[in-house]
């Protein structure tokens, strides 16, 4: 319900973002300190998502899995980096059937180690690799500062798992399930990400090479959307993950990592919303179309109903997802809001003149009064619509990128960049080194982003330090 | 692989079971006590099963959310039985983020409570009433004694969780949501359940009524496979979950809960398998049809290969689950063993001759040897295989009903109650006191499994005491 007015994003783009995602009922908060309950429209949301990337996952080979929720605390310990990486974040049983466990378990912040675990029994030969599994699940970081979606104690996400023979196989996985994201980000979500390497900072603790899709938020910020590793041997060597090769020679596997969260649902609200509420791309949207019946008179109700069913039925009929807004206790222009918050990307209005003409008035979401509206035959009416959520989902798609582009500087110098990420990104040469990436986090909040996988030959100086750079790097601040 | 011999169901029932999961790569023991390891083989099983389940859920109005992992411990204090029945099988996280927490957590065995303070911040008016929500995720009961899929410290599952202005409305969901869980487990997976009431000792923790499904295992044992239950206003009171009634009058909500576990494997694996192996029902099983390519000159390879692929897209267009068994280190009768094991419900062969033919060899999970084999054109083959796994479906549900009823009895007295739950079901007039039900437990180890919900009207004497009695039982021993 939209009785309170929402904020507008610029005012205060935080605000509006917590308050959106609450009235929209897309989550709301737990009773326990950072956790939040992902309400019905949120979690269609997220179970849309997790259609359209586990088709793609299977389509390149990988079949899903279920690991344990408990870890022993000696597993993370075996890998030294990751230890150090995770163990401030920690969620630790320590009684079990009221009993004091000999050895404490930690509640998965990530599963490399047991799946480590289970890929040292399972693999012995060649001949069972690669393995390529994947997770859905839910994992706990005991985060300080958290935020719906964006940041909580408990999420749920994906997480893949693979195994390989070779360096060059691992490196190729890691590359190619970045890809997946990035082609899901883009087609399904209209996000436009910029796919890159993280830094040695930035890295997952444990990995060789981290790379990242990064996406820009409405208010110019960064946000790492989905990451995928290459773990080299790192993992293999701590569990013991070890195949006899072709020439009965014992070798440790190669691994990767990869894996995208419900932030990706942050990632959504923040790219598309505006200041009457979300935008949500039609190919994930729970409900695409949502038809508000119009009368005045008794007389008049029937015969809008019975339009009304039959081309919900029509729209269903062609894989549209459609709601009809029966509601009497409210009005249609409180209809109108209710759903434009929701962020539901086509409106259809049909009333008694509707019926007369046999047409329906369309409103889009993405273009807000009468710009956004047009009335329709009744007649091929399922084409109409298929054809202007299409037209939605690409009009988000250009608009999220050319704002993007709007907001990426390419700074001549130092000054110039503090001044640049204040509202958008900077793109620069870097040296790399983690020296003049702290300079930067520490004068102007910006962290290295990535540094993209398609960039231009050649090199350059280092926006700070001035030495010679072979790649650039985007540099921004971020969630 | 089936390099070892499975002990025969009649040896070794338990550990025909132990092994075949193993073997079958159905699951695997995990590096934590009593929790599994659910393999890419079962889990596709179990999605399976959640989307035969979804699916359901979705056409009875119900719609899914997710609710957090921990629950604080003072939460479960709030229902007297609930607290009770759950406090011995609780796992406590006490740490968090390196410091110890003010209030315990509890990793939820169930999400009773949790669920109902979230409804009570949402539920104002009838108008927001019946909630209807369905969660898919993992809980954990510290058991002492665990199996495979049947009794697991973490298991994944279901559980549905429904608000209602009445208590008929509530009643009726309690109901329908059994009879969603005797669809599924007779029509897809082949298991005959028998429909029932819980004795008031064998309810849920906090439930005023609870229904369930139960099943008869390969040896005559009992499982009880999903439960559905009528929690009165129990939890409404406990966490204030209230509404504005037609006439502004603050009433409590009537609640159920209802859940299907990963434990549903088992049932589906100790119903239909045989000394063989696995054997799944058509309809969920995660391969339907594998296709073994015979060759022995290497001049039939390409012919053969080529026949199989042609085959192997022609059954996936047709939305058949087909896997070609294309290695080349093992001989066809190590495959046919090998496939057979994992229960895969038809076998195709495709060899030079049948190439000449224009046939090919459909061999019968079902049916074992030369009885169960047929040579088939390739002309409609698709439609041959799709009406061949039809007939495999309703023939392990046929097979299973009439195992199901030959081990049912109807005891004359409480002598004979004795003998038959040895290796079978009693079906007996009961008075329904805990006392008979003890004495029974006590003395023969079998338990009551529920008051059917379809009996004859009438009444009789209580097997045990011989005081009159308005229903009967079941008494099965169980796992």
């Amino acid at each position: 319900m939209a009785e309170e007015k929402l904020p507008t994003r610029s005012e205060d783009f935080a605000e509006w973002y917590n308050q959106i995602v609450l009235k929209a009922e897309m989550a709301d908060y737990a009773p326990v300190r950072g956790c939040m309950v992902v309400r019905p429209y949120g979690w269609t949301l997220w179970e849309n998502i997790q259609a359209a990337l586990d088709r793609r996952f299977k389509e390149t080979g990988h079949v899903n899995a279920a690991f344990p929720l408990f870890i022993p605390m000696s597993f993370l310990e075996k890998e030294k980096e990751h230890v150090e990486g995770f163990s401030p974040e920690l969620a630790v049983v320590t009684i079990g059937g009221g009993e004091k466990l000999e050895e404490p378990l930690i509640v998965r912040p990530t599963s490399e180690t047991i799946i480590g675990y289970m890929y040292s029994k399972w693999i012995q030969s060649y001949r069972d690799l690669p393995v390529l599994i994947n997770q859905w699940g839910n994992v706990v970081r005991w985060e300080l500062r958290t935020k719906l979606f964006l940041r909580t104690l408990e999420f749920y996400w994906q997480e893949g798992h693979t195994a390989h023979a070779t360096e060059e196989e691992a490196r190729e996985e890691t590359l190619r399930m970045l890809g997946v994201y990035a082609d899901f980000a883009i087609h399904e979500a209209a996000v436009p990400v910029i796919q890159g390497v993280k830094s040695q900072t930035e890295k997952f603790a444990g990995a060789v090479m981290s790379t990242t899709i990064e996406a820009m938020m409405g208010d110019t910020r960064a946000l790492q959307s989905g990451t995928s590793h290459y773990l080299g041997q790192n993992f293999a060597r701590a569990f013991d993950i070890q195949f006899l090769d072709r020439n009965n020679t014992l070798q440790h596997c190669y691994t990767t990592s990869w894996g995208l969260s419900t932030r990706f649902i942050g990632a959504i609200i923040m790219t598309h919303g505006d200041d009457q509420g979300l935008i949500l791309p039609p190919r994930l949207a729970p409900i695409q179309v949502v038809i508000v019946p119009i009368f005045k008179a008794e007389a008049e109700t029937a015969a809008v109903l019975e339009t009304v069913a039959r081309i919900q039925s029509e729209l269903k009929a062609a894989g549209i997802r459609v709601k009809v807004d029966d509601r009497t206790e409210v009005t249609p222009g409180f209809k109108y809001n209710d759903w434009e918050m929701r962020g539901v990307p086509l409106r259809m209005e049909v009333g008694p003149k509707d019926i007369e003409k046999q047409s329906v008035a369309l409103a889009r979401r993405d273009i807000p009064g009468r710009e956004g509206k047009s009335f329709v035959p009744q007649t091929g009416l399922a084409a109409t619509v298929t054809d202007m959520l299409a037209d939605i989902q690409k009009s988000l798609l250009d608009r999220a990128t050319a704002f993007r582009d709007s907001h990426i500087h390419q700074p001549k110098d130092y000054a110039e960049l503090i001044e640049v990420v204040s509202n958008g990104w900077a793109y620069a040469w870097w040296c790399e080194s983690a020296e003049c990436e702290a300079r930067i986090k520490e004068e102007t909040k910006a962290s290295s982003r990535c540094i993209p996988l398609d960039q231009d030959e050649g090199h350059g100086r280092c926006i700070v330090c001035g030495k010679d750079a072979k790649r650039k790097g985007y540099f921004a601040k971020a969630y």
